[in-house]
């Protein structure tokens, strides 16, 4: 499927942190060129000149979302990294433009056998909210606000490879998880599918470097705010928490809901999530470690570490990797989990990438093989 | 009962992390005066060569334990910041040293009746773990040796002073909580007491700053290790646990079993909680957190925060204050309380000056009123 | 002078970093009482919103700068941390609001003389730098914009009290320091009055933490642009740079043109610089010492370090101390001096209070003898 | 000259942090395979006990030193990241034991002749200090100890590529610079050698992250010592400073004496130095910069900042580059410099490679292109 050409990759919305770790990854993959990226408030600058990490490579200035000429751009893949709410409005907006065949209301229901037919229609791989939650009405619910591309929704495909894979090879439109999401479903899935924990008492207490909260000026964000301190925040009410439900009612094939509190930690990148729960009636620890091992064996990017081996962020930073173990509780019947990522790669960047390796045909693994980097 | 004489007091083991917060509060302290301060490796040194930042106050040399000439000193209290299992030989060893009134056989049931009696005798406030756990079986098991001091432990009143303190008053020997302890207790022992809660699912995810793991030289203790990234450890084994269930056992008038998991955070100090319970049959949320706002109403060193007000470590960086609040978890029935607190301030060396000045008979307030620093 | 009456003072911009500091710190001040707070953007709020940690204490609520009645008022000092434009504009507001003698024109030779008649007025304690450059072109040059109240500007008093005390304690409006004048000057006026170095070969290198920048919403004060990282910005164009020159002239009797290059480190706070000058003819680096030594003996906050101990920002993190140490450098003829300070204390509201108490006839020391904090 | 075959090497002290680098590194290099790993402490370990980041790749066990048989593991290369001292004793046991041709008499005068007749023996990149300086007798000096094989010293290439290039392609014997010496010689060499700045007048004043320091467990390198504080260390003493001064000596043509004074930050990984030069007469800031701007043009790991871009240690975290800049003083005829490296990569590891590359023929840039990672 690889030609000698290289695939045309364009970036909506390059000047956030997400934006950079997508830069950062592109660059160094071998079968893609980035072609385009927009910026709003920085249109017109080099890429340089936003991140100074990021000069010094053959890219093309950021330039304004409605400069962009779509058809003309052609694009194979482009990533939507914008905020939700304005992410739905230009996705649904170069749909039309570039006449997408996902328009085409036969192709929910067909889309494998379409594959072909819309050969040469751009790739989305949307790293925002938007399109994650299938229920467009829960959409409104936790995003306040009604969601304007209801009839879209139902073609995109939720990207966790490691779930999804066949339906992202076939996807024209791909809603990447958060990074919560991540870290928690790739934890939790496997054993909700295999009946070995029970939905009704799943508590996540997630902790988080803080690139994830974005480059936007926030005093919550400043340096003095957050160094030298900790404290949760958005308890029982974080956005994530739908998506996670939504995912894990797949699993348990039930509707359930889980407790969920993330924390801010002083460090630039890595989220760590402590999962409660409790096994199901004759269910032990060891059997909830063989299901994720089983599960993961031939996972590129998902680790299940040996004996007491303790997950850390930084056996997995700049990485695109997870690492998961169990351990026993010492309350009886109940068991932890810890799965521990980079929330700007397995947790953004790098999982977009993967997804779209998996719709251009690509080896899943290409561009995606960093070591992680410590110290 | 004070007069102008300042009280003379000791601290044993004053070159770790905890000694030097300890000498901190001291010095501001304005009815106490440092006599005596020992450091085994560090023996003949003025504290100013071992703290660079306790240069220039009037304190005396650093001697070895052995080098204390026990009556001579003539301590009102003394201070044992030392290892467990060191604490008891050094703490039997001084009581016999000075003839102490604690060594008489009656006086565990008649404390409050012979206090006059044996007025002059040395204050002992303990701040490692030896005396904290009243059952030594349990100590054996959890520290991996036979205590050697099992008949002085019914001395030793658990300096948790919120609800502990007449009895703290009353003692010549107190063993201060460990730090998770304070802040999971001052969260939990009103509810299970009033029965808010259940004591069958109590779950304590806590963070801790890296003070928290002192000055020795350990790989995990390594900037490079801690810094930019997160972890658990010590998962269903720390040893704060059993002291955790023994006063939560006090409180609810029941054994139990307590799920509990610290986690090690890329900052100096600070500690936070974030708990999960389940409520009692009938018990609501607000039945919580008025609990608590009654129980800590007059209390100088708690707050109850109002409406969701987040605890952050921040708020109580070099204070002796503990903040906490109650949130709704999203699982009916269910309920989050957040604590926190400055692990080396009320989660150590200022709790245990809040206990000296109990046993002293000062307002307990004396010399911790610091306003939290923040940046 | 002191009655049992506590004096009255206002805080002008207590919502920043520099405004929390002088909270804190006056908070613990026996003499004073805080009866007056403003910030614009919170105005209405309690300061416990805008600073959690300060929450709890008998505080008045920030109210906008136009809602100050300002005889009403009855101040005794105000401290004025707002930013430099807008303080000259309130200060000189304020003094015709009061009808303050300071507006006297002949005040400014006869200050001392006066002093009785004008007993009463408030004290003013400027944190900005408007009234820091006696040459009001040269603060237009710096700073981009005409003085508007150039007629008070001489009687403003450079407020370094270790070389202005006299001055400070007569004055009725103090300029405060820049944090890096006053690490620099305390380790280098006394050397340029003895002519122990040149005045033509001066360069310091200066390291801060992030604090100093205050609480303002720039993506350079942002965490994730900071942690992990560090660089030098302002190269020769720092405003504290004519700050220093004008100081070091009065000490050197001399115009003269310094190096001054400061870098932003991943910490809240500290500040530490390392200037590099050279010996005048025949001076040693012991005389350079011995100078030292001798200018701070009895000064209550500088420290010279004995033998070759070296300043650290951990040394007074938190306390109104400077700790200086003088070295050889392997360039023959020349002098390494180290300077540390805490940039919010005495960089800013310590050195403040430090004035405060002068101008009041309070002990100077009062309130200001923390002991840094350590972890 | 590259075959199919992968290039066989090996790392002698893969335990610590610079060793740590080189395996990531090296994982990503498409033509070389790891072989031999030792590491003293933690010899029989898989390296993924010791770095969990590098578990769960295809590497060798960890094993002593004195286990390796060394013509049988049929080595390329070998990286040396022992401690110095342990280095020069184990390169010499090495080369005789593989009766190297290094050892013979003659090779020095001849190394360019007689490459072809030695192909075959392994190439030596030491990390260590122990071949960096040219002169034995400045060693035992510096690093207080005799220097125990003065007859290999002669043989080593003094391992900087933008300088020594063609003679590190015929070397079998590279020392690697220190991280100092990297980012100053890289600013400070063409200056030098093109006339542009006095060589009497060089202070560099260097601030770097923690992991230059090692993994050994020294208090000074604990997180509570080092997290929101910085300080100096060996002023006047540094080791750097006579393998600074032997090169920018040889672009001089005179001998020297330079002012180095390093600085601990609280951040991992990164170095900056701000350089302190005076202009040559009649030489200009631009005429500095534009010498840099010449040299480096080519240079692929090397940039000189646009118009007054600042160099900061997040543009090149985790990459090998180094990037410069220039600054005029604003004391008249002096001049400041920036310089920025990654004191792992450039400063040690990458570096490392780099000479490996050019010594086994492959292109120089291979492996190395990492882009640098911020957040």
């Amino acid at each position: 499927m690889l030609d000698s050409r290289k695939f045309r990759v364009g970036i909506l919305g390059a000047s956030g942190y997400t934006g950079a770790d997508l830069v950062r990854l592109l660059i160094a993959h071998p079968h893609v060129e980035i072609v385009l990226m927009t910026g709003e408030r920085k249109a017109g600058k080099p890429i340089g000149e936003v991140f100074p990490h990021l000069a010094g490579y053959d890219l093309p200035d950021l330039i304004a979302l409605e400069e962009v000429e779509w058809p003309a751009v052609e694009l194979d893949a482009v990533f939507c990294a914008l905020p939700h709410a304005t992410s739905q409005e230009v996705i649904k907006g170069l749909l039309h433009a570039t006449n997408h065949s996902l328009l085409d209301e036969m192709i929910v229901e067909t889309a494998g056998d379409l594959a072909d037919a819309i050969k040469g229609d751009v790739k989305v791989i949307d790293l925002s909210a938007d399109f994650r939650l299938r229920n467009t009405e829960t959409y409104a619910e936790w995003y306040g606000r009604t969601h304007t591309a209801p009839e879209i929704q139902p073609k995109a495909v939720y990207g966790l490879p490691e779930f999804y894979r066949d339906a992202v090879r076939e996807a024209y439109l791909v809603a990447c998880p958060g990074c919560y999401p991540t870290a928690a479903l790739l934890a939790l899935v496997p054993l909700l599918k295999a009946g070995k924990i029970r939905a009704d008492d799943i508590l996540i207490d997630a902790k988080s470097g803080v690139s994830g909260a974005g480059r936007s000026l926030k005093e919550n964000n400043l340096f003095v705010e957050i160094a030298e301190a900790m404290h949760p925040y958005g308890v029982g009410a974080h956005r994530h928490m739908p998506e996670i439900e939504q995912e894990l009612a797949v699993a348990a094939g039930q509707d359930l809901t889980i407790s969920f509190t993330p924390h801010l930690v002083p460090m630039n990148r890595g989220e760590l999530e402590t999962i409660y729960a409790k096994l199901s009636p004759g269910q032990t620890v060891s059997d909830v470690k063989e299901i994720l091992e089983q599960t993961y064996r031939d996972e590129p990017f998902v680790t299940v570490l040996r004996g007491a081996d303790m997950p850390a962020t930084r056996m997995v930073r700049g990485s695109n990797h997870c690492v998961l173990n169990v351990f026993a509780d010492r309350i009886p019947g109940r068991v932890i989990i810890v799965s521990a990522i980079d929330n700007l790669v397995k947790g953004s960047s790098g999982q977009a990438i993967q997804n779209m390796n998996l719709m251009l045909g690509i080896d899943e693994k290409t561009g995606l093989m960093q070591v992680p980097m410590f110290p």
